[in-house]
């Protein structure tokens, strides 16, 4: 046998299921896209195609379904740990399971009561939910949240080699999309879990606050205050990681039509851009998000 | 000479231009995608390569741009209506101008002042301006704009044939991503052009309000509500045209696991769909949307 | 009453029906995407939500799928005949249905044989049948054909206004994504039906070989000449629309690092791109194409 | 300070750099999207806004497209290894350095020589070459390769739960979008590197051949197959990672209209997938190539 299995995880993807309460004549809304992966004793599977330790990907689908009704849906989190557990602990060959959830975010058309809504486009609300049978890892975060500065950022100062053409800035746009992921000390089920909701809510008004605040020599300063602000005002988060794409706004040169252009007409790229990640920490927690995760 | 050459059009698309106005310490920000088609006296460049009459599509994007600092865009339309009229006025060959412009909106982040802005993702406003030398056509509308009714919709009393086999619903979700393009009457310079932004405000409302009010016994009424919606108040609008996509949300059946489903659980399914199109129209006016155009 | 219904369709789009078929060990595979638009008598529907005329958008899905089986998908065009005929004759009320198709082609794996394919990524094969009752219409054609030619292409002897800076270009890099919209001139049911399989694969291979044949002096000449070549060499085609994204392929300035740069390192953009569109004419033909529909 | 600065690394991404060379009137072209990646003594930056040790990230596009001037591109992997090598050799700051690069493939028009080209959209090859000034990774692999086996699929003897209501399978549809990345053992500039694209070619084949000829009774089986095939025949590879969705192609239920289906007419749905992930690695290796990381 010359080989080894290595990691291996399965499960259904992108179960898109939508939850309605009805509260009298106000319904509420929940709409989630809901990945399954579970892993644990799956040698024969890989070696033979028999499939006895192998509960179907459907099967995980009909949960995702049949939990919305039986646990509903407090917050993506929530109902995450409600799937992950039953899996593990209801599958003997299940040893670890990972709930990844997208939530897109619905604004009520009219006065705020009803049962009529309209898709916000802002972000997207995205966590993952981890559990072994011990412990728990709950990632949460957002994607797509796109902002832009018109003044208050400048870039200069920096190295300059053989390939170096880049003029100095010292007042232009800064626009990214942010994605960003955080993490979550809770592990412990005998311990109360985060206001999952509530925490979602202070990071994002803090990223904002912090993107709107910080006047920036450099996006990674912009980023570094981001998550410098997140760890300092929850206390629930241990972790956070960002990608920054960098959207250039080139500043047109207006000049060969006789026109000046004071900050007023920019052209927005699209590609090549820069693309700034960084994880902050809280001093004495350790790094756990990986590299490539800012977006799930 | 074996073949005619037909309608053409040629220029640059997708130029994506950002326009900052500072007043003091505020800033705004209009943040366009102009696409420019010109047609006109372009038989010799087909059939010869000669580019005698052609303006390059390169100049076509410089123009995008100067005239974003010589006339400001107040409005898409407005900015449109500068740019059909220069090229059809200072090229003889030029005899016609199209300019299709989508617009995205932002917000502030913050207290409603300053320079730092949250892009809002809800719809993309569209337009298309075409001019000739002679008269106007101006087309605007939306696309994307994604809502849901969770309840007041009912789908019965239909054709059955031999492949008929959907069950009634008498109580069901209503959603659909609205694509609406309206054309307005104004076609002279010598008449006041309409309030552009406030026309679309206005139609955005009422399709959104129509979409809320009306108890649904077919997604074709309900489009029908919303166009009369629009042209009952809007005088300046003749004509719209909706793409409504019926973005079904199958009840799951959860019996097979003891449960019941009262309008709690969905699936949202992405493919096939139901897709209703149709054109309203002003008692009088006549249609002059294309069919296909109802996404520019 | 202050309004009008003009034109509406509705069906079911999107029907993802694959169809193998199976000649002992070796199989077949048609993968298709099927649209259905039907119009006729629907005032009711739209103004009282009465269903009575409304052949539901469920059925027509059904029926693209029951077909699959009972007619079998010699060619995408012969598929969408059947179902247009079904629809208008079958049903009083429905005056008019238009199929879409997208197909997907697919190799073999291996040695001609069996079982196992992979997905030619190539083009994207279109076509639009439409039946009235009376009369045929057949679209045809290709998008999404990505050709370059890297050399033979030239850009010189232009307007110059105000707003030109473009240096003329006399070896440039020529590239564009094809989307071709062909019509038969088959209208009438009593004549034989072209075959539709071969003129597809005449049709590409002259438009491929046009590209690649012409010296060009502007895209516009090479579109031309594609259409010019298509319309001489199918007899059954009395028109073709074509739209040509020019994707731009900048020759990157090198001489800051102290490199030449011969026509070797191009920077490859995105947007913006020309976009030029035209349609060719068989001599004594009536255009029917719309002017955007290049794009199904 | 209450915060660390974890993992962090910045540069520029996707820069789209077409390479030509011309060999008499044969003209040969290589198409890639090459991301920077740049890590190392970064602390400043994202404290202070000090760029003092950036290298701008514009600076890191424009040593792309020269290098492709000065080096060539006889394969990504090279390109990449010549890049990662000079930024973290020529800049102190800078510790590693990770390049990464897609490339499209391009086939002729015509018979064979030449300057006309079109693109092959089968599969998009893709590579990650990080150095860390002593050793060097390298990953390989691909993504959108799209497979399916008409037959030879089975799916039985599953775990069944409460929430299983799965129908077993004895002859279905198998169908995937292939992604997969593997590793090169070779870490050593000391040593000659692989031939890469040999090896690129050879892994491909069998990753085709193992799809094809493998009698599969899960998923997780075939893609096993995968990746043994690839160990044994690749002798320069020590470990491959794959991500396989399961592209469900739903047999039809035709009763309801008379008819049969004999795996025949299939409906081929998009979401929810199953989606299977796995590490296989040669006898002794170490597993490095990251859990979500098939998808660079």
């Amino acid at each position: 046998m010359p080989t080894i299995l290595g990691q291996n995880q399965y499960g259904k993807a992108e179960n898109r299921v939508v939850r309605i309460v009805r509260d009298g004549d106000t319904h509420h809304i929940k709409d989630l896209n809901v990945s399954v992966a579970l892993s644990g004793d799956m040698e024969d599977v890989h070696r033979s195609g028999s499939n006895a330790h192998v509960l179907p990907t459907d099967t995980t689908k009909n949960t995702v379904f049949a939990f919305a009704k039986e646990h509903g849906v407090e917050s993506a989190e929530a109902f995450g740990v409600h799937l992950a557990r039953h899996f593990v602990t209801s599958q003997e060959p299940i040893h670890r399971a990972r709930i990844r959830i997208e939530e897109y975010a619905w604004g009520r058309i009219g006065d705020g009561a009803g049962h009529s809504f309209v898709r916000q486009g802002r972000e997207t609300r995205v966590s993952q939910i981890t559990y072994d049978g011990a412990g728990w890892e709950v990632l949460s975060g957002l994607r797509d949240l796109t902002v832009l500065n018109s003044t208050d950022s400048e870039f200069w100062g920096y190295v300059k080699d053989r390939y170096t053409t880049l003029t100095e800035a010292y007042d232009r746009i800064l626009a990214t999309d942010v994605s960003a992921l955080w993490r979550y000390s809770w592990q412990d089920d005998g311990q109360a879990a985060p206001d999952w909701n509530g925490c979602y809510q202070r990071a994002r008004d803090h990223i904002l606050g912090a993107f709107a605040d910080t006047y920036s020599l450099s996006l990674q300063q912009t980023l570094h205050q981001m998550g410098e602000r997140v760890i300092d005002t929850c206390a629930e988060i241990d972790e956070i990681r960002f990608s920054l794409p960098n959207k250039h706004h080139f500043l047109v040169d207006l000049e060969p039509f006789g026109l000046t252009n004071e900050n007023e007409v920019y052209f927005a790229a699209d590609r090549p851009y820069g693309l700034i990640e960084a994880t902050i920490l809280r001093d004495g927690a350790t790094a756990r998000i990986p590299v490539d995760m800012t977006h799930l």
